[in-house]
């Protein structure tokens, strides 16, 4: 902590949330990776010659799954971060935004487990929830910076 | 408003920009979901199961568009919303960014209308234009960061 | 530099580097663009009738090549940017966090350059490089986070 930080509550939740999230995703990524060489079917050439795989213009079901996995994190991730980077900056209540943290974090988990386990159901609803708290953090950072 | 929390014109207008284009991607994104149940045609093999629907390898041109519009929309966003939170930290001009933020705002509502109705033309200059004023911002902020 | 800004030498680095890597992704994402239009094959079918070119479902791989370098480089960045944000607002070592910048900045060029150029070898190094510099400085930012 330097001169310049100042730590309150919200700022470590949150914080911890899209730290969170974000190697969440980035182990996806590499499980794409990891995936195609598992299998050894590459979508570029050079890694088919170099690994003696086959070259496939699409992904196998397999590595597009945990693909959709990581896009689906991303799109929404990205989203997140700016709607609770936008409330923190605003100054908007401190225990909505941890409960709003604490709920993405749930739902984002829960639609990870769903895709790659195949449950249609409750990726839908986790993909709901987590749509929703953004919408509702959104709108509520939207309101405190038009409001002060 | 809390104490750590300072408004200022330039946090509003880039605030209110940058939640209202997540909101816009996240409902596109919502789109291509309720697409893919309109038309039955979906890329997990356990929904075509669940919504009695056909599994297809690639989502339908209807589906696929919306995704694009989405994609670019998002590919865009995080861009900008890099170089406005720099360009808020670096304590750049007010009046440019909020000029910046309204051009942005007005190029990617033009570019998802364009690209939901099919112009090519509006399309690509509504992206073009988006694209500068990106490029503006990025540079106007690394300027400040630089000679402060 | 306004009363809100304060500058400080990590602020300074870690803004460049993402604003000079936001540029570079915004640049790919041109590039499919333009090599759509070099070869003349589009995935809208109002493009290939607007530029007398062909409809294709699928990008040729020249464009796919641009694309999923521009897409790798907008996964990580999404990651890099949050992990930086978030260690900037904790107040951990600047001297850390511009070591990390300058690595992570280092490591996307060179992914760039072998994704382009058909290195295989480099290019999951680069990859891997990039992604241990993110993981290290969320987990960096995280501690710094829970323990003040």
């Amino acid at each position: 902590m330097n001169e310049y930080s100042v730590h309150y509550p919200l700022l470590t939740i949150f914080g911890l949330a899209v730290l969170f999230l974000g190697l969440k995703a980035l182990v996806l990524g590499a499980a794409t990776a990891a995936t195609r060489g598992r299998i050894k079917q590459f979508i570029n050439a050079e890694d088919a010659a170099w690994l003696k795989g086959t070259h496939v213009e699409l992904d196998s079901e397999a590595v597009a799954r945990i693909g959709r996995a990581h896009r689906n994190d991303l799109e929404n991730l990205l989203v997140f971060a700016i709607a609770g980077a936008i409330y923190l900056a605003a100054g908007a209540s401190e225990i909505a935004g941890i409960i709003y943290s604490g709920f993405y974090v749930v739902a984002r988990l829960l639609h990870t487990f769903a895709y790659l386990s195949g449950r249609p159901l409750l990726r839908r609803n986790a993909y709901t929830l987590g749509f929703f708290v953004i919408a509702v953090m959104a709108v509520h950072a939207a309101v405190v910076l038009i409001i002060n």
